[in-house]
């Protein structure tokens, strides 16, 4: 590492709107040297339109091109290498810019840690460079303010799956869990959606898209027209309410029905001698 | 709903850094007529400490102080029956001042939807007055960022499990994931340490105390010593990075070393044709 190289970030800047920036966020990015993201080759990048209102004239932007799309690749060790070679030359284009000294930030959509493309880059960069990140609203957390939904309360889990997985593994994944946000949507949305129905959890299941932002919609997942979804979008079934061991559900009969649609069991029953600090976490 | 009735939000405010709110919460926050938070009996508030700079002078608060402890209850309905009129009570006292035309932003620790007290009194609420919800950072989110790990990446499943669960249970759910949180430490900690060990996870589990704090804390699972475990903490189990079905993992001997520890095999493999949004979650 160089005594006067530059810092390198991965900021989470949220779902897009840029109100939804942590304080965080918007300081580090309003004094980098240098600000990259990730585009798609004929896309907008969404990042860089959440971050906008807090970049300064006289920044570099590093546009981080994805390669290839749905068309496929021509490149000998197909979609593998050719990504390999996006990421080894984009961390080169970044590493020049931290050797001279300059601060870079690379500007992810929601939180790096989520399915983030910067691990990539800080993998890469972060044995050379003093490199950090900065947490940001993930989609999931977007989407359950959006619709309104508790989405997990007292001893219940959550279980984050990829559309991409199959459709066995999805309806398996879901039967066994109290709550789910199921996210990359787009194409797989038809499998996601007879994964849900199957393990009997269409009717409180919600379908969330584009969620903090401008155009967001939140619809019952039953109502969606499968050709109106996009990439930017996910599905949440809410929990319960449960308390207890596996399997074990408390439900009220009276308990008021949240906005979201589904009833919740929402007062707490049976925890025996207990710590209000657990329903606070 | 009365016409010049007063708005609700539940605020989520991240992990307790002021820096981690988000823009969106520091003016919702700045705005409001009544401030209210949680407490627990005998302690602070983690989220009123984290909005206290964008507080301003002539805002009422209400403090929402948990009824019991450790220690039980005398009531003759117990536990649950404490925190219903607790939650019933808190619900009234919010309510006389929407009621009056006053905006009441409820504080919350961490992100509103993952485990949030503030869905008590919003299912309660939301029915009679405006109420909305601004998502946090979470507490994973905090934890993943501090501990420099890529949580989730590709095809990968992330699973939340509170700590509370059974140590049987906990095992179960852990093998089964690709990646997983376990939050609500403490004295749960040492069944928790022990589910992780027993599930083949223990030499990737990081440990993250207080995350996006001023006392953060950042070690391997395996050196932490049970009795400085506090509440406020959590265990990460990053995934590997698996692309495809069920059980199937791809890992790369050369790939570089995470800074968290564990090797990551980071480059992209076998997804065939592809559309590179699907790495940009």
């Amino acid at each position: 590492m160089t005594a006067a190289a530059g810092r390198l970030t991965g900021v989470g800047v949220g779902p897009g709107d840029p109100d939804l920036l942590t304080v965080r966020a918007t300081r580090i990015i309003a004094v980098a040297d240098v600000i990259a993201y990730h585009c798609a080759r004929h896309g907008r990048s969404i990042a860089r339109a959440a971050a906008a209102p807090y970049l300064r004239d006289g920044q570099a932007e590093e546009i981080l091109r994805y390669p290839v799309t749905t068309e496929g690749t021509e490149h000998p060790g197909g979609y593998a290498a050719v990504m390999a070679e996006f990421y080894e030359e984009a961390a080169e284009r970044l590493a020049a810019h931290l050797e001279s000294g300059r601060d870079v930030v690379v500007l992810c959509e929601g939180d790096p840690a989520f399915y983030g493309s910067y691990q990539h880059l800080h993998t890469r960069l972060s044995g050379r460079f003093t490199a950090s990140i900065v947490p940001g609203i993930s989609s999931v957390s977007a989407a359950a303010a959006a619709a309104g939904v508790p989405l997990v309360q007292h001893d219940e889990t959550l279980t984050i799956l990829p559309g991409t997985l199959s459709g066995d593994e999805l309806r398996a994944r879901l039967a066994g869990t109290d709550a789910a946000a199921v996210l990359k949507l787009g194409r797989t949305f038809e499998t996601v959606r007879s994964a849900v129905e199957d393990a009997g959890l269409l009717a409180r299941a919600r379908y969330v898209e584009r969620a903090g932002t401008g155009a967001q919609r939140v619809e019952a997942l039953a109502d969606v027209d499968p050709a109106t979804v996009p990439y930017m979008s996910l599905v949440l079934v809410p929990g319960h309410g449960r308390r207890g061991g596996l399997g074990e559900r408390v439900h009220e009969a009276s308990a008021p029905a949240w906005p979201g649609g589904q009833a919740c069991g929402v007062t707490v029953v049976g925890l025996g001698p207990g710590d209000p600090a657990w329903l606070a976490a």
